[in-house]
């Protein structure tokens, strides 16, 4: 989730809003939201007129001794972006029914405290899908292609000396093996098919609702694959999925997609296979130590690295916010939740 | 077209396979073969069993005395990548019928001279239409989602030091104006819808086939466009058909993206409108003069560019060779050609 370009002066006036609607909006659910002070979104605007928000990173008393005082009734929460929820802040919210989630992975929030406890669990997965989606196929484009080099090679100024630049991958025809097949890895599916690539995946469980080739484990999909989009959630059950095996089986030729979470992929090894050329190349977005990039990577013509943006335009920020006031004003009525998470 | 990277070794053989065939193959059809020594491609080694191949380059006559001793009968001539075709070549051919080109541009060709004449022109754009449709896709996406800027920034270490990387602008709802609704802008319509994009063209005239809205003039097209999509033929008609004007209506946050020629733009109004921020940004395949690059392009963000490979994959090149040797045995034949280039 991205800090927001809101003014810093709208903070106060936030404050004093809020105090406010302690006062006069007792009659309205309560809310709490928990977000670190740097991720300062502009949602409080959008929930106040319907909810009672309780925001510790508003007030100067420690988040624990906050949580005990005021938050005991709390049914309804909202982790934004990757604000870490444990087991110790769940133990402070007796209530706790529902987490929002304003991102599209979960790994910063204790899942299986949630599944023991009953809690349910909505992501923001379809409000981000597109964009995460139309960032996976660029990223496969221009490995295929070698767009990013290309212009690499312009600026170095490379092209009256060495004149033609050597020749990319056709992408029809290519087999590309989805791996999550969720609501961005489904979109990503619908624009590689309009590129004439044939689409296969791997997900926890089969979907009868798809026409593509299922593949149970990861290990046969890399084997039957040119590609693998990496769009899956980080679990403990998905954590280093694409390890030495996997890309063995991927092959010489084959590209590595991540837009979910740099966890999925054991990085070092990814490195050494980059290196020694025994996977043909990667776009990354996502990486397991954040902001740190394995530098070895900057030297290879394979590869397009990104910082974390696959899921970041205005457009889809506002879709989030959109979601999450549905999901809060849907669970307070008791109707169905949008983009709920399946907890394993 | 590309130079291949066959062995030289295989010149001396084709010369005399070639001789073999101006001995023993003497009821196949004579077609000449136009190319700067420079391309040398193993498309002889896929005619010569079909045809009598004349290719001046491999003969130490004079091209224009070769053409005068060996190819007056001559009515079918390959014309390989950007070999200048010019009326004075034509002269030398007077039973001329059919060009065929291994490019999808024709703008080394003297079509004016062509139509005088009654010679038909097939071209390649359908072997590259995918291709290059592929290329004008990523590089639009790369624009709008700052991919080839977000990989320099990780390249010069400044995720650490200045943190998230500024928004980029969601593909969905973007209006799309493409350039010549050809085999290749039809390509890159289909897909741009899967994005979610919705798309009008200009062409040179209305497509009763196609169900987007069609502009007569480039100048409406761009007034109402996010982004334009150049996919024509560079001739007297489109050579600096994105002026000053088309620029201006594009507006400030309009996208320009060129896999056409690079003639099509007026390069130094482009690199001033880029400078001045009077428009959103560019993604160039093509230049005025290749393979210079206006140097003032490598300091910005907003524009991605690449050393004229939009078509360049070793399957579009099969492609080419399969789609001249089908037109050449259609044309013996009397049976329909592929590709046919409209003269206007």
């Amino acid at each position: 989730m991205e800090r927001n370009n809101a003014d810093p002066q709208d903070l106060p006036m936030a404050v004093e809003a809020n105090q406010e609607g302690l006062q006069s909006n007792e009659d309205l659910h309560l809310v709490l939201v928990l977000r670190l002070p740097s991720f300062n979104l502009p949602l409080n605007d959008i929930l106040r007129p319907h909810f009672h928000i309780l925001d510790p990173a508003d007030s100067p008393e420690p988040a624990c001794s906050f949580l005990s005082n005021h938050a005991q009734s709390v049914r309804a929460l909202i982790c934004v972006g990757y604000t870490p929820v444990t087991a110790e802040t769940l133990n402070l919210l007796p209530s706790l029914e529902l987490i929002v989630a304003s991102s599209a992975g979960v790994d910063h929030i204790d899942i299986q405290e949630c599944r023991r406890r009953g809690i349910i669990m909505t992501n923001a997965s379809t409000a981000f899908a597109e964009d995460a989606a139309d960032y996976a196929v660029a990223l496969l484009i221009d490995v295929w292609r070698r767009i990013s080099a290309a212009d690499r090679f312009l600026h170095a100024g490379l092209w009256p000396v060495k004149g033609d630049y050597p020749l990319a991958s056709k992408l029809r025809g290519k087999r590309v093996g989805i791996v999550g097949l969720g609501s961005i890895g489904f979109e990503v599916s619908k624009r590689l098919e309009a590129f004439g690539c044939s689409i296969a995946y791997n997900s926890r469980m089969e979907k009868p609702s798809v026409p593509f080739p299922y593949y149970a484990n990861v290990l046969d999909l890399a084997a039957h694959s040119d590609a693998l989009v990496l769009c899956c959630s980080l679990t403990e059950q998905t954590r280093h999925i694409i390890n030495k095996d996997v890309m063995t089986a991927l092959g010489k030729k084959g590209v590595i997609i991540n837009v979910g979470r740099g966890g999925l992929i054991d990085e070092k090894e990814l490195v050494q296979f980059l290196l020694r050329g025994d996977i043909g190349g990667a776009g990354l977005d996502v990486f397991e130590n954040e902001p740190d990039v394995p530098r070895e990577l900057f030297e290879l013509d394979n590869v397009v690295l990104s910082p974390h943006r696959a899921i970041a335009t205005p457009e889809s920020f506002e879709a989030v916010y959109q979601l999450i006031l549905t999901n809060l004003k849907a669970f307070f009525s008791n109707k169905p939740l949008q983009s709920v998470y399946q907890i394993e």
